[in-house]
């Protein structure tokens, strides 16, 4: 019998019965004991603990496949074992940070913060005329899984969209065109709302800098649920720190971000630590991944999401 | 020439020329000079302001059209001169009043106020799995034209919707079929988000009382963007002092709430002070529809959104 194993007994009862592999739990804290090892081709890292844990797989012999809880997986290629694939849960966790990048937005052009405060201080605000998504010009830049599933959220709150990739392309479901990052600084002035759902790498690394902030227009909304790294935080604080820019974050850098951080204090900043993908719809989409997952290692079929060794 | 009135220079401006009637500014303070009067036939009553100056319209000899910028009117009514007929302005705050829905939904399930508190004290919250919308089941209690906006604005959130209107009838082109406000007890346990969109009436004054409120599932989540008093306020602090119902209100019951209320200082409670219309999306929209209208007026065709006078 092949054995998988799975962060823990609770991931194990929500898997239930796979036909053809046992399901163990294992926190991959240490190496499994000598005796537990023969049979287990198929580990889940536990989502969101050390990715170091993996280098714990090394002594497993019958090891083919680490799958990861996360879409982000890099940080787990250098502690793969020869021989095993890495499987990433990409397409787990898009329903889940589409919904918090509408969130974002919609709470910062809503005021929900000040409204927040304002409550702690039992105050009824005065009336006046509050800013709103509806009829902004919105751009997403990122154009993978997780932008179009923003798309489709925000779509219907009568705003104007567009989409950016790495490089323009046809247009699709959603959108006439794809524009492509080349043509950002132009994009920028003519956009109220900017959403970052980019990879990180060295083309994203930084992108939103001096330049990318001056170029978007006063009042304008900065989004980031993309990494932390593709702003440039001291250029942020720079920006935001007399309300021309507001921004909404659900990543940063650093992060956590220490408390003496400037950030924390800037009113038009919103910031949420790091939830996009830890919500109530992450178990269930993860258990269809994980089932479909052990099916295919079972029947000796082609994995998905395999990102990296000897099948990637 | 006609002549209409709009609350101030900026509506005249907004508003720009139309053939066959003179614009003026007027915010029916107190009545217009006497020699101002003849020829006013249309005014048009500043938004939010006391409804009582409708009163003096009462002196001016050729008053045909009194155009609210609101959607509510009932409070107009007893102010109406003889021979007037009251126009609301029915579809101008569906955007706005619908966004905020979404965003005050969101901002309660993606716990944007203890994220907004944690950022108060510089303190990254540790991981752990919150709630939110995705997968949840949603109860739309009104089925009019915001409703429906509502819904629109809700459906690609990978939700279960559930339609509530005064009676149950067949369904369009949004939900497979409308149920009836006396089916409402029966579908409350089924449902972890409810939403109140319903006018203030008879049938749905304090409609949320203790027994509906014992209705709902633990950990569900009321929201009131329709009158304060659809919703019983004692019954409500009781169901949500503990955390067992949460709550998102844009209306109250008072309203303002006095700062000695304890609504303020429950935790699962977020206020918005009465808001829903009062965006950037409303002049956009009051100017289309009082163009449209003035239009209609000068060319003697009949108006929209006649709800009250000779024509109604």
């Amino acid at each position: 019998m092949r054995i998988a194993t799975l962060p823990d007994q609770d991931w194990v009862d929500s898997v239930g019965e796979v036909a053809g592999v046992s399901l163990r739990p294992w926190d991959m804290v240490s190496p499994l004991p000598e005796d537990q090892r023969a049979g287990v081709g198929f580990v889940v890292h536990p989502y969101f603990k050390d990715i170091r844990r993996i280098a714990n797989t090394e002594s497993l012999p019958d090891l083919r496949v680490v799958q990861l809880l996360t879409a982000g997986y890099e940080t787990a290629v250098p502690y793969l074992p020869d021989g095993a694939a890495l499987c990433n849960a990409a397409g787990v966790h898009d329903a889940s940070t589409a919904e918090l990048t509408v969130a974002l937005t919609l709470a910062s052009l809503r005021a929900i913060p000040p409204f927040v405060r304002a409550q702690d201080r039992a105050e009824w605000l005065p009336l006046q005329t509050w800013p709103c998504l509806t009829d902004r010009r919105v751009l997403i830049i990122g154009w993978g899984r997780i932008g179009k599933a923003i798309a489709r959220r925000m779509l219907p709150f009568e705003i104007t969209l567009t989409a950016v990739a790495s490089r323009a392309r046809e247009g699709d479901e959603l959108v006439d065109r794809v524009r492509g990052l080349d043509e950002v600084y132009d994009l920028l002035p003519h956009h109220d709302v900017v959403v970052l759902i980019v990879p990180l790498n060295e083309h994203t690394s930084e992108l939103v800098d001096e330049r990318f902030l001056a170029a978007m227009p006063d009042g304008a909304l900065l989004v980031n649920v993309a990494r932390g790294k593709v702003v440039k935080t001291d250029a942020l604080v720079e920006a935001t720190r007399d309300g021309r820019i507001s921004a909404a974050l659900d990543v940063t850098d650093p992060e956590p971000l220490p408390s003496d951080h400037p950030l924390w204090r800037i009113p038009s900043v919103l910031i949420a630590p790091h939830v996009g993908g830890a919500t109530a719809a992450m178990r269930p989409r993860a258990v269809a991944l994980l089932r479909s997952q052990l099916e295919r290692y079972v029947e000796g079929k082609p994995l998905e999401n395999v990102v990296a060794g000897p099948d990637a």
